[in-house]
């Protein structure tokens, strides 16, 4: 039979780095070639168990796998996938079962954040409740940073980056545009429920009531006309105003500003376009020029600008996967344990996958500044160890070198017309 | 007296590299102590002379003006403003000539885009007919890539590479989305009456039907259902789509599919918001779940993914203008001419300003594809030289470093309420 095969999978939202994960794993199994076998991926997360459609990483280029740790978006295809409960129907992890076994998977790393950890217990489970064999270990990964027991997360540090940089440089922009023209620039961030994306863009001040002068948070509910006094006292002070708005920010009632309506498969609301909303305040009470930008997925994909610290943590955390699966650990997810601030010094550590799931860590009150508009010192020390170095990927022809993979898929051994 | 001094100003909306123009500027005058003097730059372009607000750039530290050529932004303050008809009220030319006599200015170097360098033909009109000598020449700059005579403008190539980058990363993003969740990415860029940004986003497209799949130019009408199938058509053979949409497209009727309604202060109109517009007609029409980024700012300013090739010339055209000056030429732009593709060769020529102002430079109709989604080969071999190599700036805790200029103001001589 040889050694046991991996699963591995990514799940949700990208991340910058999230690939980097992948080639951690690869790479480390690689060492191992007496206790693992061959890596596969699943092809669009956990669907691809479900479908039996493995990607054989082994059939990749060495030279593709090494530029694996540099791709952004999701490598192998992701997936907003809801298992359902075991003890309510356990078909798909009957199916699960079947399909790992025609395989020989003896090992499931899955790469995501709070919905996909969930996901990574409940597959932790069916291995316990109907007896299938199996090392569950959860890699976390989200730009959101709100998985609980870990420092920080794979994919915050990079985005923090990103929005910091952006918001630097546009503020830059605005700020010489201003005396004649725009006076506002207004650029919109995700975060659902937190404000650690947010947050990062004030790591870009740096002076006081400096650019961003304004940031407002999902955790602040939002006061126009406080609101309309803060930028009205930057445009007169500074000259100009530069805003870094979280799509999670809610009125007075609770209620998302801008929501779209639609939801995902989770159930969340699908949400975007806040910075238009707040644009058109600030038109129509200051009659005050505007300009604003989304920046959407441009935030979680930007690996051209990913911080070497995030990087580096991912790449670890892959290869760490191996080490703590091979060591015997089971159900549960990696951390990283931040040893001291300055300098800055970590550690891997797990948390339990049942104590992880659908728990998301809010940001410390304390990071806010007192007039709710900015961060405080807490959060710079906290954030800036995470947008250290950069990690730029080989350029060709003027841009990003972005291999296409083979992801060959291994020969289905268990057709089942329910799952295919 | 000595040497005469120079007045140098940015006028319009800044690029990542019109600073890398001041200082090529700078840098060039520096080396001609015996025929040029200081360096003053116009704080707010023209307006900085209106009001004899000339910041003195020998005041400034070697080290800040070492990087000053990696700041993005207009670093000496910009302007949107049109100088009167001169034939039909000399009133500010008297001005400008009371302030440039005072600070002994003998030099008139302009660097913006079209509606600059019209300003800066104005200007040469008021040399001559008022008999104040002056040399005067036009830098040119524009992320729109529209002004004439130039094969290229310096800051279009820096915006290209970040809208290719940018739309290469986020296509990876929904490419491993899009099985369970979004399938459709939709990215907004500027390029207000010519699709050269638009076009840019082409330059990702690495096979035939690659992403980015649409690109929407201002060129080509708006036509919804050869659009929709065009969507579908890339989601069924590709599982996703990826969107370029150009903020100045226009209806079958001539007018902008989204329209903020207000006016910048030449008349135009001021766009923003065809994305969401887009993501509208995709979700009610053929339910797909669509992202959308507007990159607004972010494209003109993102310094940290600038073009080597774009900085290159961006310097060297400041240099040239203190060259051209001292040879004596007068009353032109400077243009960049294509000496051959392969190898990419170029040198620097002359246009006069007379020519050149308000004239734009429209895309070529064989630049974009037959079905009028794409780009073609002759577009490719045209905008790939202009986005070669990386130019990054140099970072500090994380972060570009970006010094703070003192921007110390030359003591006023002549003050006149109705200009201060």
């Amino acid at each position: 039979m040889g050694p046991k095969n991996v699963f591995y999978a990514q799940s949700g939202g990208p991340t910058a780095v999230i690939n980097a994960s992948a080639y951690g794993v690869i790479q480390q199994a690689q060492q191992h070639p007496d206790k693992m076998g061959t890596v596969f991926a699943g092809r669009n997360g956990i669907i691809g168990a479900l479908k039996e459609e493995l990607i054989d990483t082994s059939k990749e280029s060495p030279d593709d796998i090494e530029q694996l740790q540099y791709l952004p978006g999701s490598a192998f295809g992701s997936c907003r996938y809801k298992l359902k409960n075991i003890a309510k129907d356990n078909t798909e992890y009957l199916r699960l079962i079947e399909v790992f076994k025609a395989h020989h998977i003896g090992y499931f790393f899955y790469n995501g954040g709070g919905d996909s950890q969930d996901t990574a217990y409940k597959i932790s489970q069916m291995s316990q409740q109907l007896n299938y064999p199996l090392s569950c270990i959860g890699i976390p990964k989200t730009i959101d940073n709100d998985l609980p027991f870990t420092d920080n997360c794979p994919g915050f540090g990079s985005t923090a980056k990103y929005i910091a940089t952006s918001i630097a440089e546009a503020s830059m922009d605005v700020a010489g545009m201003a005396a004649s023209s725009t006076k506002v620039f207004i650029m919109e961030v995700m975060g659902r429920h937190a404000g650690w994306i947010a947050a990062a863009g004030g790591l870009a001040q740096n002076q006081p009531d400096g650019a961003p002068q304004v940031i407002l948070f999902p955790e602040i509910r939002f006061n126009k006309d406080d609101f309309i006094k803060k930028v009205l006292q930057s445009v007169k002070h500074a000259g100009f105003c530069s805003i870094v708005v979280s799509e999670g920010v809610k009125d007075q009632n609770g209620n998302f500003l801008s929501d779209s309506g639609s939801l995902d498969a989770f159930g969340h609301h699908q949400l975007g376009g806040v910075a238009p909303f707040i644009q058109t305040i600030l038109k129509n009470e200051c009659d005050l020029k505007c300009h604003w930008a989304v920046t959407d997925y441009l935030q979680r994909s930007a690996r051209h600008l990913a911080s070497r610290t995030d990087f580096e943590q991912a790449k670890a955390l892959g290869a760490a996967a191996v080490d703590h699966a091979l060591r015997g650990e089971n159900n549960v997810m990696l951390t990283i344990n931040r040893l001291s601030s300055e300098p800055y010094t970590w550690n891997i550590g797990t948390a339990p996958l049942k104590d992880v799931a659908n728990v998301e860590k809010t940001m410390p009150e304390n990071f806010i500044s007192e007039d709710g508009f900015g961060i405080t010192q807490a959060c710079r020390d906290y954030m800036l160890p995470l947008i250290q170095g950069e990690a730029y990927p080989p350029f060709k022809n003027g841009l990003p070198l972005y291999p296409t993979l083979k992801k060959e898929l291994a020969v289905k051994k268990c057709v089942n017309a329910a799952f295919v």
